[in-house]
């Protein structure tokens, strides 16, 4: 079976269960598992388990729903407040992702308003509306890549050489992915792109995941370290980057795998476009600019020791490891959304979508 | 012992050797190893187990002399056949480091200066002579190494944020380093630098020999990943840029390990100044400009599983993996020579300075 044909998440409602692909053992070994504790469910974010934005929406939409499931609140205000606590545990499990407190947020204010507010409460109808509720943020994730890969497809032309980075592919996302959308669809139709993957360190989603899944569909991929970008660039092989985002701020700053805004930068200095897929539940204006995102630090053992033979690092050495950076908005060529491109200026952009919403 | 205690290259004449540090094995197994016939060298310098242009070139001196020492040639043009044919083998070794070109040649050159073109030919004594020119060429990298040292450290202050790609370190020169130079000297003189390592994808060479060299130098280093640049960078924390480099052309192109253009690029956007610390023997004046300088591109294997546990690629992926890219002069702030820094517009100046020569 090839990868694409897995789910990257789905509910099994029956078992009680979210089954996903556990992307840690990509490319070597394809594994699926069940999640079915809380823990079980923050530690499969944590680790990477399952990963990429829109991925982590669904399947902590999925969460909170199977955690209230079997929940025994007598009321309203102790079903709101059970709820509460286990979403703030799933939310604690990645601060920068804005899709995965976006999906808590939109489940919690659905029960609120399908019970208009606890005035029609009814505990198995409510769970019954979570479920389906849970299942449409699958089903418009599903949608939303697609669209956005319609719009990005406008954007290059057969041939092209498209550069990505890290996993916006359909192991981020439910389908399509969100960068990989277009040439997904570009490849159904002949497009015949050529597609360079950059390996994204400390954790190789490029490498196992992107180049796996562009493979798997019989993309012509190849992949690079992060720092040959410019050679690449350099030699006229790249006509576009399309990158995915884990946030993007009222002014276009956007937050995604560290490394993305180096790829930015070496990409302006090549007159190649940038641009950022981005489902619009990806923007977020509560957040101002780059600079109010919260950058998620993790261990030093990913950069000095986790894939390899033995460490290749000195004992103790410091590291710093970052999981995102900010690329700043004059980067930007184009925010491709579900709902059209958005151009400089994204402030205005950005607020104009967001009124007709 | 301190890594910093070994003799990167030495030459032991009466065991007919050259011992090296096999660099392939650390930071987890500092192992030397003696290198006697050509192939042995060709083999070190090709699979890295000595690299860094000026300790290539080093190697490349005394492997020239030993291959010649036991030399049966009747005269002076079976003498200078046979070196020139242990001369074309070693150079084919790695083709984008001048050093090694530079060193051979020299070597050759002198045995032609020092028979007056065979007119003095005299077998034992041109052996010696070669002996003296090889353990000559390594005292003179130590010389300078510690000038553009030097002159590097007029570059920075007390306290300074110091970036830098790849290892051009001590275990790339006799001593010092060429990067590391300014650092080293900086640290006996209380500069309290703070120091950012790239890990340096494919080979590690920045977490496996630049972390782990300054941290035996007691160097406060904090290892990175390549994709990190500019996250440091946007916080302020790297107040200058040094790299080593394996050849710059007339016009100030650089070519230096894969990944350096990219930091020279992130670099100019956050208005950090980039320098190259180059020997003179690394600049190369009958290359007129970058593209003309010979890229050599190296295995998949070493982007897709050699350090690994196991592959983190699909299997069969195209890989591209150029072991060196081009800055461009233009980003360049500065070269740090053994005889001052050079300072744009590069044609001039380095034709200056080879003309004072």
């Amino acid at each position: 079976m090839n990868i694409l044909d897995y789910e990257t998440v789905a509910l099994l409602d029956d078992k009680d269960a979210i089954q996903i692909i556990d992307q840690t053992l990509l490319p070597g070994t394809t594994k699926l598992i069940e999640l079915r504790t809380a823990k079980e469910i923050w530690d499969a974010i944590y680790i990477l388990q399952v990963r990429g934005a829109p991925a982590i929406g669904v399947t902590a939409g999925f969460g909170i729903y199977l955690l209230m499931k079997h929940s025994k609140a007598k009321d309203y205000d102790a079903f709101m407040a059970e709820l509460a606590e286990h979403k703030a545990y799933l939310d604690s499990s990645r601060p920068t992702a804005v899709n995965l407190s976006w999906a808590l947020n939109r489940m919690e204010q659905h029960v609120r308003e399908y019970t208009a507010d606890g005035a029609k409460f009814e505990l198995k109808a409510v769970i019954e509306e979570m479920r389906a509720e849970s299942e449409r943020i699958k089903a418009e994730d599903i949608d939303v890549c697609r669209r956005i890969g319609e719009n990005g497809l406008t954007l290059v032309k057969k041939g092209d050489g498209i550069l990505t980075h890290c996993n916006a592919g359909q192991l981020a996302t439910c389908k399509y992915g969100t960068a990989t959308a277009p040439i997904y669809l570009g490849q159904e139709r002949g497009y015949n792109f050529r597609v360079f993957a950059d390996e994204t360190r400390p954790l190789l989603q490029g490498a196992r995941l992107t180049a796996f899944e562009l493979q798997s569909a019989g993309v012509d991929v190849t992949l690079i370290c992060d720092n040959m970008s410019a050679s690449v660039m350099q030699k006229g092989w790249v006509n576009a980057v399309f990158v995915g985002c884990d946030r993007v701020a009222a002014n276009g700053d956007t937050a995604n795998k560290i490394g993305t805004s180096v790829v930015a930068t070496v990409a302006a200095r090549y007159g190649v476009p940038f641009y950022v897929c981005a489902p619009t539940s990806t923007i977020d204006i509560n957040t101002a600019t780059g600079s109010d995102i919260n950058i998620e630090q993790r261990k030093p053992q990913e950069v000095t020791s986790m894939w390899y033979k033995e460490p290749m690092a000195p004992e103790g050495v410091k590291v710093y490891n970052p999981a995102f950076d900010v690329t700043d908005h004059e980067l930007i060529a184009g925010i491709v959304t579900e709902d059209g491109i958005l151009r400089p200026p994204y402030t205005e952009s950005i607020k104009k979508l967001f009124e007709k919403k």
